[in-house]
Formats: C-alpha cells, structure tokens, sequence
C-alpha cells in the first residue's frame, strides 16, 4: 500500500519535470529565467510541495535548471535554447510542434481533482458505458481466425486500406467507385494528409475559427501558415474568406460544416452553397471535417460540400473515433479521383497503411448492421443528454448567456454575458469539479473568448444537470468577484 | 460466374488506368508523349487486349490521354503537369512522394502469375502459418472485455503509447526510464519521426547503402537529401561517411546494423564501435534501425550503437512488424531523454496516438510470455529455412555466386557473378514462378546490381529448394543469352 501510495505522487513530478523540459527545450522558457516558486507549483498542479521539489530536483540533475542564491531556480544557461542540451539542433517542424503543443498545455483550466469531479464536461469523446464490445470482439475475433494465411488481416494489407471497408464505406455513403476512399489512421492523419498534398512551407491555409485546436500544430509543424477566418457564429465571414482566397500562397481552405468544434454549428444548405460559391471561384480546394457526420439525432441531412463543389476540389475527412471507437484509431478520406494518388503515396511514406486488423473488423462489423445498430442507440442517447443539457441551462445559468441546441454531435456551445470571461469560468469551475473548455483553446489567435464548450458523450442527464448548476454558480461568482484579485487572467503552466 | 471473370478484368483495367494516371499526374509522362502500345501494355501486365484497351478508355474519358492519327495514344495537353487536371497545385511533398512510389514500383521483377508460382521469396514478411493467433486473440478479447469504461482501451489513450506497453518494453531493452519509450505506426511512422524531428526541408541525411527502400520517399517527401554512403558488403565506408558528416546541412545518419536490408549483415562490436567513434566525433544524431533485432537465431548479441554512442544521441527504431504481426503497425523509438519531447510532439499532430486497443493487447501479450513462446518457435523456423536455402544455394546456383549465412532475420541476400544482371534474373525468374527482389530497389541511385534478395520466411524448406534450384537454371539461362537481344533492362512500367 505504501508503494502504491508513492507511485503516483513520483509520477507527478516526473510529469510537472517534464512539462517544464519541453518549455525550456522548446525556448520557452530561457537562460537565466526563474520557475514559479514550489509553493506555487505545487498548488497549480493539485500536488504536495514535496512533490514539485521532487519535480524541481530532477530537472536540477538533468542539468535544466539551477539554484540560485536571491532568485530561486532558474533555467541554465547552456538547457536554454532549443538544441542547446549537449545535442543537434532539432528541425524547425520539430520546435513548431513542441511549441504549438506547450501553447495548448498552456491553456485554462486545471485538471479537476478526479476525487472531487462532479461531471466531466470536457471530453469530447463517445461513452464507453454504450460502446458495442461484443459485437465488435466477435468481430475481431473472427477476422483473427481466419488471418493465418498469407494476404490475411495479420500481414501487411494495402496503403489505401482494407478493399472490403472501403468499398462498404463507399455505399453507405453514396461514392460511387471505391478507389476514392484512402483508409487514414484517424481523421488527425486525414486532414495531416490533405494538407501536405496541396501546402509547401511557405504556403496558407485560411481556417474557419474558432477551430478544431489540433490543426494549429498540423499547420505550424508542416511550416504552414493559418490563416483565420472569423466564424463567430459558426458561420465565416465570406467577405473576408473572399479576400483571403486571392492570396496566391493560399492553398486549401478548411472547415467543419457539421456539428462544428467548438460551437456545435451546422451549416444549412444554403449557407453551404454561399460559402461553395465563393470558393468554387478560385482553384482552392476545400478540406472538409465530418469529424461527427454522423451523430446527427434531429434535423435533416443537407448536402455535403463535396457534392455542392461544381470544381469536385473538395475532400471530406471522416472518422469513428466519434461515431464508435477512438482507440481504432481508424478514419477515411472521400476524395475527388484525381487527387487519390498525392493522398495514398503521402500516406504510404508516412505509416505504410493502418491496421489491416483493425480495418477488416471494422468493415465485418458495418457489414452485418451492428454499426448501425449503435448508432442508432448512441444517437439516441445523445438526444436524450442534449435534451437534459437544455433543461439544465435553462434552469441555472444567468441571465445573458446564449446556446443554441444542435441537431447532432457530442457536445453544446454557451456563450457567456459580455462581461465574462470565459478561461476564469472554466477555472472556477473546474475547482468547483466541473470541467469545461474554454473557447480560447479553439482561437489560434488565443483572443479571450465567452465562449465554453460543454461536452455531453459521457456525462448521465443527472451529472449534466449537475455540472451545470455549479457552473451557473461560477459565472454568478465570477461576475461578482473582482477581476483583478481573481483567478488571475495570466495563462497557467500546468 | 461469369460476373466473377468480368470483375478482375475490370479491376486490372482500373489498375492499369490508376498506374498511368499516376505517372501523368506526377509528371513522369508528359502533354504529348506515347503511351506504349496496346499490345505491349497488355503483355506487361499479363492482361487481354480488351483489359488494356479498356484502361486507356478510361483515362480518356478523364481527358487524360487522347488518340492520334499515326502516333497512337498521347498525353492530353491539358492532363500533363502536376496540378494542370482542372485542379489546384500539388505541393512539393505530393508530387515527391508520388514520384518516389512510382519510381520503386517501376523496377522489375514481374509479380509472377499466382498460379504458376513455385516460389515467393520477395516477400519480406513473417509466415502467417506460425502466427499465434489465438494466443492474441484471448489478450484482444480480454481487453475489449475491459474497455467499457472512461480510460479503458478503447477510448483516446496517449500520444507517448500505453503505459504498460512502454514499461514492459522498458524492462525488455534495459531502458532504465520508460519515458524514454515512444510507441510508433510501425517502424515506418518511427523513421518519419526521427527524420522530421532533425532535418528540415533542404537539409541533407547520409544513408549507408543499398537501403530500405521505403526510406527513399520518406526523405523525398520532407525535401530532404539522400547522402548514399556506400557500404557494398553491409560496413559504410566510413572515410566516405567521415567526409560527408562535415557537411554543415548534414542532419542524421541512418544505419540498419543488425540483419541488414537488403544484404543480411549484422555488424560486429568492433565494426560497430568503428562507426560510433566516426559519427561521435561530431553532433550528427543516428538513427539506429533494429526492424529484424528480435530475429536472431545463432551468434551473440553486439551492443547496440545507443549503447556504444558516448553522446547519447543515437535514437533506436523498433518493431512489431517481423517480431510478431504486421498488420498490428506497432513499432517503437528509444530515445534519449532529452528528444522524446520533440518526437512526440510530432506524433501528436501526425495522427495523435497509435491504437490504444492494439497496444493493450500486445502489453498483454507479452507480459504473459506470449511473445517469448512465439519468438522461440519463429527463430527455430527460419534457422531451418536458412540451412535449406544454404544447402540450396550449394546445390543449385552456378559457380561466381556468393552469400553469406546471417545469423537472423528474414532474408538472405545472394551476389551474382560479376556479368550477371539482377533485373534480367528476377525477371526471367518471376516468369518461371519464383519471386526475388533484385538490389537495385534497395539503391537509391538505382545502380545495376548483382545482388537478389531471398525472403525466407514465408516458404517451406521444400519450396526454397525448388525455388532457388529454379534461380539457378535462370541466372545459367541468363548468362547463356545475348543481353541485347533477351528481357531488356528498360524498367517496366507495370
């Protein structure tokens, strides 16, 4: 019992260590500057002081930082600079991603004490109390027997993916010849793909914003430029899109036209046709994420991009993480015939192909209805939390916050009163054992935001009802507290 | 039946379409040029006629290609450049990419026709007949069983890998710190990585070859160099590697010192320390590829250069894929400490996480010693493919032949006499039924060779001696024919 009671406290301080060796190693902190006090630490990350000690000492045996007489620890001089710690120098994508990944770390709010957890609110991933296991364990299992062959699900399968899934995915979704779908390692590896095949560093990309924050590093880590286009509504501004397009280094335009992240949106069909049109004059293609297409449980289907597209440039990236499993790590890429080829060679150099295993009982599973069947059960839950989440909003936050209830997806956008902000919410809240995210995170340009998303895929209607009291209660004490001798504004380290 | 004898007609239609779409789009073919004739197209890729006529009826219906009165089929106009398809630009990556895959799938042999084949030693696979299958499905299955919950296995897990997994690997290796481990897609997504996280676009990396292959367009497509350091009987030229590691644009070295691809050769501890001190004396990283280093059924084990290298800067790749399944595409890194931040933070925007599901189970699979049972059995099979290739070689191949007996791995690598040509023998032999992979793919200069590489492990005893007794009479057949007048060393298309 006593190791197990050590065990973690040692694992948090290797895990504050290295949060604190990827900032010094990626320049974001330099030679010479001072670490938060221990006292400090120790508080951000729900720890004891030993514990950070225990954290500070290993990043003093590393040689990373030093004690000094007057200022505290401080980063050394020779672990400041990326590269700098007896080492090569890393590549520029290397450093644009660790930056691009401290950035997000960085962000509001702390990680709720799980003890004290009321709802989790944050997640944005399907309930694994619904998950299908059987089913899909038969699946698995069947595939496995009959892989002892050569050309079985075992051995190397093809770039593109698994023939069957492909060609079930391709009829369930009314793409005529299968070639065009690319089997992707998650829909993060589909827009990854699609981005390389049009973007050379140097080059732009114009992103619908608020976003899907993983893109900011894709972006960062390819030498890509973002360039945003502000959505705040969900909906872009197609003035300022227009504009963008003429820029001759911009080379695909990205958006989720569906139960959008963060502000569960979805374009209408005409908003769609608008927002094609003005695209449809130039010759950028659009990357579009149906990251939860599926999820929809009222309204009608309005068509795709893809379908709307006169130019056929536009590529639709699809997932199950959201829609079945997230650790399948399985997703697919409908793309125009011509542009199969860049996508399948850009993909065979950097994973060869994703999981023949894992493809072949996927499409077993498909095949015989039980993805279906989920579905239909998933969606249906869905309803029922968004349905609670109303309730509950209606009931508990103030006056002057604004939702719209969305016709699918896994999670509600609230916009908080004017005044608020939205990171000190998120914070209180999560004191409080509520987690939510706050809208900064999906802003490349990290602007404050009034904006929280609450996610609702894992939480009962009891927790969400909840989860959302406290959280009307934060907003209210948020409003009366003094914004200067509050949370404080300042971005947290852990 | 009669629509299952139209089915693969049509799909080589489509294939042989995709191909020459392929080489069109890339640029390899361009507005104006002759297509070959039907004639020849249809002999190549062992169709009829109406097959190859069909495929050029659909890359002009695409407006691809169009006829011509006395110059038969030629590129569009319109269809030739990269990018000129009614389409946007591809990018650097894209057309890189497109071209290094259509460059390796360019070169002979002929895949032989499945139903004469005698022999397929080209394959570098494990044999699916000894997989242990049902040995991995109850860890599948017993962590499925475990998954419905928030954490469990079919949920996002982390973008370092699976706790478990890294900690037994750990042990396994004698890596002290598990952090130090980084679960990849496969070896592939490993050697991506490491490259990204040293070389930017312009930037060069020095190889010993003959290679893996599919390192050739990892490279091409991040625009970085391919610095070839000869090593003609597995040992770099380590004054050639000494010059090249002054270049001030030089970003990695790339090495496979165990069981070697294509040529079978393990370096020794000394050869191994040899190549150490040379690349120590500078801050040029290694990277330490061990895709076969579980494979090793006679001698002891030489240190590995991470073990050897006095900097630590030696990153090792590692995987699944021979060990155990290809179709899991699990590999690993080892890295020192201090390059794990970047790795990972380059994993995470590439895909976030390879599958959490896939991870548990092969945590568990090796945990129980699975694995280990596995590995026995897997060693003592290919220590009797070798004895029977040996014996065959001895039997079979004319006198000039050399090879060299490794002490693991799947393959075994066979030098022709100086006047033979391997293209011309893996040729002549896939059309007698016996695969084999001429050395020029595995040389990024594609240099003639006179090396072949035999894969052992998915063939019978029985089937390497008819297999090789069959190579033999084809490199005597071979040497007997005037060059001019026999296959042609004009690399095929199909």
């Amino acid at each position: 019992m006593a190791e197990h009671a050590t065990a973690p406290q040692q694992g948090s301080a290797q895990r504050i260590a290295a949060r604190f060796r990827e900032r010094i190693r990626a320049g974001l902190l330099r030679a010479g500057e001072r670490l938060p006090t221990i006292r400090s630490v120790a508080q951000e990350a729900g720890v004891t002081r030993a514990t950070a000690q225990n954290a500070f000492r290993i990043l003093q045996q590393e040689g990373l930082v030093e004690s000094t007489v007057g200022r505290g620890t401080v980063v050394a001089e020779r672990a400041a600079a990326p590269g700098s710690i007896a080492g090569p120098p890393l590549s520029r994508a290397a450093v644009a991603a660790m930056l691009a990944l401290q950035d997000g770390a960085a962000l509001p709010p702390l990680s709720a004490d799980t003890d004290a957890l009321v709802a989790d609110l944050a997640g944005l991933q399907p309930d694994p109390a619904l998950f299908p296991i059987e089913a899909f364990a038969a699946c698995v299992v069947r595939v496995l027997r009959d892989s002892g062959r050569i050309g079985g699900s075992l051995g190397y399968g093809s770039t593109a993916g698994d023939a069957g899934l492909r060609e079930v995915l391709a009829q369930r979704h009314g793409i005529g010849d299968p070639e065009r779908v690319l089997v992707t390692s998650g829909a993060q590896q589909g827009i990854e793909l699609v981005i390389r095949t049009f973007a050379s560093p140097g080059d732009a990309v114009a992103v619908s914003v608020p976003t899907y924050h993983q893109l900011f590093g894709v972006l960062a880590s390819h030498g890509v430029e973002l360039v945003p286009i502000d959505a705040p509504d969900g909906v872009a501004d197609l003035d300022a899109l227009a504009r963008v397009l003429r820029r001759p280094d911009l080379r695909l335009f990205y958006v989720m036209p569906s139960f959008h992240n963060p502000t569960g949106v979805t374009l209408d069909a005409a908003q769609r046709r608008a927002l094609v049109d003005v695209v449809a004059a130039t010759d950028v293609p659009i990357l579009e994420d149906e990251f939860e297409g599926e999820l929809r449980f009222a309204g009608s289907e309005p068509p795709s991009l893809a379908e709307l597209d006169p130019r056929r440039l536009t590529i639709t990236v699809r997932t199950f993480s959201k829609a079945l499993f997230p650790g399948l790590r399985i997703g697919w890429i409908e793309a125009p015939q011509e542009l199969v080829a860049p996508l399948r060679a850009l993909k065979r150099f950097s994973d060869l192909e994703s999981s023949p295993l894992l493809q072949a009982a996927l499409r077993d599973f498909v095949v015989e209805g039980a993805l279906d069947r989920y579905l239909t059960v998933l969606r249906e839950a869905l309803r029922e939390r968004h349905d609670a989440a109303d309730r509950a909003l209606r009931a508990h936050m103030p006056a002057g916050c604004r939702w719209r209830r969305p016709d699918g997806g896994l999670s509600i956008w609230v916009e908080l009163p004017p005044d608020a902000d939205a990171d000190r919410v998120a914070t209180r809240a999560a004191l409080a054992g509520v987690q939510v995210t706050p809208g900064r995170l999906f802003d490349p340009l990290r602007r404050p935001s009034r904006g929280l998303r609450l996610a609702l895929s894992r939480v009962t209607p009891a927790a969400i009802d909840s989860g959302i009291e406290i959280l009307g209660r934060c907003v209210r004490e948020e409003r009366l507290a003094d914004p200067a001798a509050g949370l404080g504004s300042t971005p947290l380290i852990l």
